[in-house]
């Protein structure tokens, strides 16, 4: 599914391409999954034009099966379960029948997880990964702010965040109270009813989070240190457009983290022991066939969508 | 001297008070010397009004002589050289001839400096100890990019940066080339007459900064990312009442930090032990008695005032 121009999701279509091949270092994977992120549709509607020559196959998540290695690799063999997350600012995405990759962006596909799970965390869970544990080194007995807790990213968060220890605060609309409880949040704050900055100092004691994860964007950057303890640390992984006013910052002793992923084995084989312990599983909240991934990024693009997690897309339907 | 009401310079008054006493694990001080800092002004013209209750003894550095100690006070006796930084948020400044502080905060003088100098160091040597060291964790072979190098904080933060073996990049106005380099900058770039951002990057081969000492506030930390390389960090120690747009931020996976000074006793010994070994030594551009605090507090708020390095107070004189 190729954009020939950036615009609105009817802007994919469908065309035929010869099966590529790999090259030094590179392997050949049949993709058997791929997934919708928001990322994705800012690149559709283009957001990163100059990043993206058209025409272009986009798409940020891989899970499938070796067809064939390029000269030069070793990781892999034909036959292997793989996933990743495509280096679509340099290279082709995974919006397609066949992906080829370099061997270092590739890992072994977590085995208790099926092609539509696998391919609905690489993106996300490579992110949270990035976010949480490389940058702002959370840590067991802290307490996490992660907003948007029902989400594609913040129900992969929860999890990471109580596997590693953290008390885990979020927000979420009212019907998704149950769902995030049982990904093991330990608040859930209905943000369409309660102003969260007085509800969060309410589950502290007034101390505030030690870390605040930014899913949402707005003024959420400028509004963080408000619910922040003394040395907290705030981590975006979204694109901030508007100018924030960080004075409050200054005087909690806050560090800001931004968070845009770069790829690499190691984080997915890191996130491939956590689910492989039972301690992170995605959930999949609607699918579609790749013929209808126009269909997939509408869905995602409303605010009111009614998903919980991830939309993943079957390639093989 | 005490400020009745906050305003400009002319604010202070001088008065007699009685001797304050050292209460339980506290320290009476003789004060031989203090400092001016942008805290201090910023203090007096009522920035942080809500925090200090008139009428006020202000002014954040001592260095002086210990006269008394309180019931339970155990690190010092009478007669010890101490230096610190007074709680002003929680109790009186030391803008005065006595001066009593909870011995927690307090620090042995360094014995190579007199008390002139050391008064000029304590809060801007912990300020910068606390952003490059505790903060941002600066490591040896990085290079840095300190904004202001002939000031207070400046000239403190390129000392302490080559200590750490960094390498320092420095803005200056032209006739403070010499200057900064004279403290151990590698490169002196004159701000006025030269687009630092370019400069910058010629100077690391495109590659950008790891770290940039943000001392003057304004658009600084939206134009950071122009010079930091990937995964850099920015940290501030100035009050930014600028909103800012950090979209650039994103893409660099930049880190921010806000410090906002906080007092203890092993930052000021780690300080002494760099300035005993001959590698950090404050710069006294000027020296005024405590009379006339006020013509001091003056001098610093001029844009254009010909100070290197900074002011200090002679409270004998």
């Amino acid at each position: 599914m190729i954009l020939d121009s950036f615009g609105g999701p009817e802007s994919f279509r469908e065309v035929a391409l010869a099966k590529p091949v790999a090259g030094e270092g590179q392997v050949l994977v049949k993709v058997h999954a791929t997934s919708v992120n928001p990322l994705d549709y800012q690149v559709r509607r283009g957001d990163y034009k100059e990043y993206v020559p058209l025409p272009a196959i986009t798409g940020h998540d891989v899970s499938g099966v070796v067809e064939a290695v390029g000269p030069g690799v070793t990781a892999f063999k034909p036959g292997d379960e793989v996933w990743y997350t495509p280096e679509i600012f340099n290279g082709d995405g995974s919006y397609a029948e066949y992906h080829v990759a370099n061997e270092a962006i590739v890992g072994l596909k977590p085995r208790s997880l099926t092609h539509l799970e696998a391919a609905a965390l690489s993106l996300v869970g490579g992110t949270v990964w990035e976010a949480l544990i490389t940058r702002v080194n959370l840590q067991v007995g802290e307490t996490i702010l992660v907003h948007g807790g029902a989400g594609g990213v913040g129900h992969i968060a929860i999890q990471i965040a109580k596997a590693a220890g953290a008390r885990v605060i979020t927000t979420v609309s009212s019907q998704n109270a149950g769902f995030v409880k049982g990904l093991g949040a330990d608040v859930a704050i209905d943000y369409k009813q309660t102003d969260y900055v007085a509800a969060v100092l309410e589950a502290t004691d007034g101390k505030g989070v030690d870390v605040v994860l930014d899913t949402i964007g707005g003024d959420t950057l400028q509004k963080s240190p408000l619910v922040l303890a003394q040395l907290g640390r705030v981590v975006s992984i979204v694109d901030i457009a508007t100018p924030q006013n960080l004075i409050e910052a200054w005087g909690r002793n806050a560090s800001y983290h931004f968070v845009f992923t770069r790829q690499n084995r190691g984080k997915l084989d890191d996130l491939a022991r956590l689910v492989d312990r039972g301690l992170l599983k995605p959930v999949v909240g609607a699918t579609y066939p790749l013929a209808e991934i126009g269909q997939a990024h509408a869905r995602l693009e409303q605010k009111s969508n009614g998903l919980r997690g991830k939309i993943a897309i079957d390639v093989t339907a």
